[in-house]
């Protein structure tokens, strides 16, 4: 960049077009079309130190389906790339998320609420994936969101053994293990158990046909048996643990009763369990992580570096309270200021993760945009009021809890913008009112949907 | 280090001896014998870019004052550089942080809660920097705790505008302030206005004698006008604005009514304001900041680095809730093993500060060992149950929350006792318990009081 260009711009245009940059390596069409090469009639996938090869003429038929909210976008980019050869296809996406395509069905389903029309999709995916033969390639496009965008309750016919499950006993069992206090770890081992294709119960449906899965990790840690609760993964838990956790947290009233008898025959042994490690379904399936958090915040380091930051990334595991993450960044940024402890001035420091926000008021705002405000808050309680540090943090699926805003700024301009129009920070985060705080004084970033998700960035320049 | 020595070692070893490291740093008599010299008559003062020198001929009487915890092994040091030429002294210390010192008295005093002998000893020492000529030189040893140490009440005798408070005056107007929610500035910002040392009070009784002000610093970003409530600082609030905070938070009918007179003297200009930048009394003394949290965090880097890790140090401004802290170490731990994404391995990241614990339950415990527990939480969490992952977090000054440790160990081999002994981590979390948690399993860290007091740090390792 000229130095004159570079001269035009401040710390928070960079910050905006060190998150964009991260958003363009996650776009799920151009992961799919910059990694994945048709040459004569061999498909090669080459993501980082991922390759894989598959000769099309193996296979009579080419099968795409998917659920998740960038699903409908990966799959244009194989109708790009695969053109006719592709024999048919469904994918499930939330609403507003569906693109026109020509070979792939694409229907709309509730999320995160799963709704009828979930139930539908995964009741016709269902229907495509059953009865496949070894000359079936299936090319699963997985990513966040495709557990509700797929809500398949158990069902298995088998004389007394039968078992046949509802959306409405999915729901309350779950409902009844968030009411609990159980972790998301258990509630995933038992939403498993009572779904007829997570944890790995697709691949049975499709064996023995081939599949290529590529998966985009919402999840921190993005393990393949927790995204989309591990449709093409094998899944480490059992029927006996599910029914041990409902015991664990003395559901056993609460839960449908359909789901208690479920869950005892599967620990009995009378129920298939999900696929587990070595199932040949899962030895004929190739997972393929194509964009994860990491990807993102990798992305976002280079382009700072490309604007002439000294860069730090911390980690892209972050978790917890957003408005406590807020105080520990505040505390970096305090010291890159000071003495460049961490990384040397003029530095960009870059974490991402999920973090969580405890509601305690009624406002209208995300754990992003709640973020922002505490790290607002600590500048206020700062001697310097927050000179020469400026912060953003940003969902990058440009939606930041319940809003329209992917998330918000936070600097010593923007401080001095709410003072100016009497806004109070304490009275915001207090009625975790973020959205409105920083709609006000035009603070908000928006991107609208960007049809992609791998969870959150939090950038922050000292400068 | 030999090889052969360096295979003996643990990581949970390397942690102790990066944190002894940092103790050695801030320990208060080497600080002062290391880098105060006398040659001649010239007495200098090097600590890194503060450089200092007196001529002691230019002096008749050498005074030696002081408050907090480390105040008398700093008295000591100087006995030791400067013997006879001090003429008397007087510190005021914690109860069991004494020291047999030939020329300086030493009072021993409450903390944190202020008592009768501290007001004695603040009435001893306000006789002692009465009355003063230019002609004295006094060093002041102002360590942390030096505002509880030290409790003066405001006294003015001025006819009708006298004013005379009581300690239980100042007990009762602390108490209701923390009651209130006022933030700890505001809380501070009153409790000089009603002092007679605070706030530089202490500089104005001095003049006009030539001070030499050492300062350990125990708070979080250094202020001089925080540590100690001030004493040797300039002040930049008022008594406009303390009369502004009580009247905030609605608490003229809780003040004691003295309290309020004395505020609203104040205000009306009837009352000396504290000492303020451009004062007088503050032109004459130069206030050496000898250790901070910075100083330490710097040495345990160092050390770090000798013993073979890569060394990252985030801050030395952590604030927050302990057990959200440890999510974000985690966080960082995490992906410093997966990919060395902050630092590569074997890696070393250390912070310092000071957090809180809001407590919910009944148990005992302390920030540092509640952030160990909280650590070991997402252990358990872990898919590789902290794999390379070793975590110590402790006090510097040997007493982490009202017990005996300084902190406590966590790593995988903790979790595997934690487990072997039946103990749960969620229970001990939600009963505030890490004491007794880390007690049972012989993982809490026990220095004994250092006499020296720089907040937290926290100690990483990953190898």
């Amino acid at each position: 960049m000229s130095k004159e260009a570079r001269q035009t711009m401040t710390p928070l245009s960079d910050l905006e077009r060190i998150f964009d940059a991260a958003l363009t390596r996650i776009d799920p069409y151009k992961m799919i079309v910059d990694h994945v090469r048709l040459q004569g009639s061999r498909l090669s996938v080459a993501f980082e130190d991922q390759r894989h090869e598959v000769d099309l003429t193996d296979f009579d038929r080419i099968l795409v389906l998917g659920a998740g909210k960038a699903s409908a976008r990966m799959a244009r980019a194989f109708e790009d790339i695969l053109g006719d050869r592709i024999s048919e296809g469904l994918v499930s996406v939330k609403y507003g998320h569906g693109e026109p395509l020509s070979h792939v069905r694409v229907m709309e389903a509730g999320h995160p609420a799963p709704d009828e029309n979930g139930v539908e999709a995964a009741r016709a995916m269902v229907e495509l994936a059953r009865g496949l033969t070894g000359r079936t390639l299936v090319l699963n496009l997985v990513s966040g969101g495709g557990s509700a965008l797929l809500p398949c309750p158990l069902v298995h016919d088998d004389g007394a053994d039968s078992v046949r499950l509802t959306l409405s006993d999915k729901q309350r069992m779950t409902a009844a293990l968030f009411a609990s206090g159980a972790d998301i770890g258990e509630i995933n081992c038992v939403r498993k158990h009572i779904s007829g294709v997570k944890g790995g119960r697709l691949l049975q449906l499709m064996a023995p046909a081939t599949s290529l899965n590529f998966i985009l990790s919402d999840v921190v840690g993005d393990r393949l048996d927790t995204i989309a609760s591990g449709l093409t993964s094998h899944d480490e838990t059992t029927f006996a643990q599910a029914l041990g956790i409902v015991e664990k947290y003395g559901l056993e009233k609460d839960a449908p009763e359909a789901v208690m008898r479920a869950l005892r025959l599967g620990a009995e042994g009378r129920l298939p369990e999900t696929a587990k490690k070595g199932d040949p379904a899962t030895m004929l399936a190739t997972n393929i992580l194509i964009g994860s958090n990491q990807a993102a915040l990798l992305a976002a380091c280079d382009t700072a570096r490309g604007l002439g930051y000294n860069v730090a990334a911390l980690t892209c595991g972050l978790t917890g309270e957003s408005r406590e993450a807020a105080k520990f960044f505040y505390g970096i940024a305090s010291d890159v200021r000071k003495s460049g402890l961490l990384v040397k001035k003029p530095a960009c420091v870059i974490a991402g993760g999920e973090t969580v926000v405890t509601l305690r008021g009624q406002g209208k705002g995300g754990r992003n945009q709640e973020m922002a405000l505490a790290f607002l808050a600590e500048m206020a309680r700062d001697e310097l009021k927050g000179r020469d540090i400026h912060f953003l943090s940003a969902s990058t699926d440009g939606t930041d809890g319940p809003t329209d805003a992917a998330g918000a700024f936070a600097s010593r301009e923007v401080l001095g913008e709410a003072e100016a129009a009497g806004l109070s920070i304490d009275a915001a985060l207090r009625a975790n009112d973020s959205y409105h705080f920083f709609e006000r004084i035009g603070r908000l970033l928006k991107t609208g949907p960007t049809m992609t998700n791998v969870c959150d960035l939090h950038m922050l320049v000292v400068a």
